[in-house]
């Protein structure tokens, strides 16, 4: 099994062609594309895929990102800025092993690459467990998004086959299952009017998220915790 | 001190741009031109080097590889294709630790990269010490020009100093400050029968906790959660 290379909002059709070319190139084969700028499918993607139009054909295209990482259990989101957001970063190299070893395990994996211009917004980070950055020379640290895709798929590639690490932690959740348990929490924190000002919920209710994604929890624990939001606010 | 990427007889403007870049990506300042197919300067590598352009200013052209590797101690020919010729083979990353052992012994160091259809030719090839090969998918193993330039110079940043990864993670709160929350979140759940079987609590207890000490949550938001409790249960 390989892992997921998802472009949110990708620009340039020459990008997404490249990118599949990257893909191919380092045995990844499930491109997914999220409300790329120009359409889809984009006939200079197949220009610059070379001989991987094969993989364009066979590219997934979603509204939002939250619609391209639901079945997915361990998301990665590409950025080269620091972040205020409370989330793991993990290094283009750490990320490999990191992603071969849930992949080892049997796990969905996807890598998260934002449109050229402008990066991920904080809404497509908060989808990810965790933040991969590219390390590059300060003085010139902006990668092309092609670039970038390159660097992470050849590290994932080189990374090879590694063995799975002995943890006895139970498998993530499917986002969509996350989802569901923070569509939840945060109606049952409007209805008790938890933020006071309305001003702070944003940057209040991304922490609850990332340290709630952080957990890494089972379906069992989604469940239970549900359940548990459920029972607080008065529930059977 | 640094590597010098010497692309022989290149033909594209558009890969010599994007291979500028990279090597401002990665630190690299010394761009070496053997022959380019279109002469130079070429306005298509200006158009996308983006900022890297004083880069291609200071980019020397040679008529021959030899006139370019004359003041060169060692050097890599970068090829896809096993070889006949006799000569010591490196994956990126084992060449790219040699590259950084040699330049740390103070030699001139330099990685030869051929034209975009055929690659090297042998005459270029023997002028090295040595072939750099890229691990590729089988299925899929034609890298572009500008492409393999990334693997080869992401490579050679990654080998040398790597930056403290720049994780945005609080630090983990005291035990302390997790117990007062566990024990509120214990407190308003024995209040609303959450457990009903009481055989199960034990287990269910024992798990919401181990989910949230993998959060590895920061003391304001440990205060963030137990505001959150708090307002589930009604409270202020």
């Amino acid at each position: 099994m390989s892992i997921s290379i998802i472009l949110v909002r990708p620009q340039m059709g020459e990008n997404i062609g490249a990118a599949a070319r990257a893909c191919a190139n380092f045995g990844v084969r499930d491109l997914r594309l999220v409300a790329p700028r120009d359409g889809w499918p984009n006939p200079k993607a197949v220009d610059m895929a070379g001989r991987a139009i094969d993989l364009l054909d066979e590219t997934t295209v979603f509204e939002t990102t939250a619609e391209a990482v639901a079945d997915c259990q361990f998301v990665l989101a590409t950025t080269s800025r620091a972040r205020a957001i409370n989330m793991p970063a993990l290094a283009a190299r750490e990320a490999a092993t990191e992603l071969r070893n849930r992949v080892a395990a049997g796990q969905k994996v996807a890598v998260l690459f934002g449109p050229e211009r402008t990066g991920l917004e904080n809404e497509d980070v908060l989808q990810a467990d965790g933040v991969l950055w590219i390390p590059v020379a300060p003085e010139y640290p902006s990668l092309n998004l092609a670039q970038a895709a390159v660097v992470v798929l050849s590290e994932w590639f080189a990374a090879g086959e590694v063995p799975p690490a002995a943890d006895a932690l139970g498998e993530p959740a499917p986002r969509a299952e996350l989802q569901g348990m923070f569509d939840q929490l945060e109606t049952e924190l409007d209805a008790v009017n938890f933020w006071k000002v309305p001003e702070k919920k944003e940057l209040m209710w991304r922490n609850i998220r990332a340290g709630l994604l952080r957990a890494q929890l089972t379906s069992q624990e989604v469940a239970t915790w549900r359940g548990m939001i459920r029972a607080l606010r008065g529930g059977d």
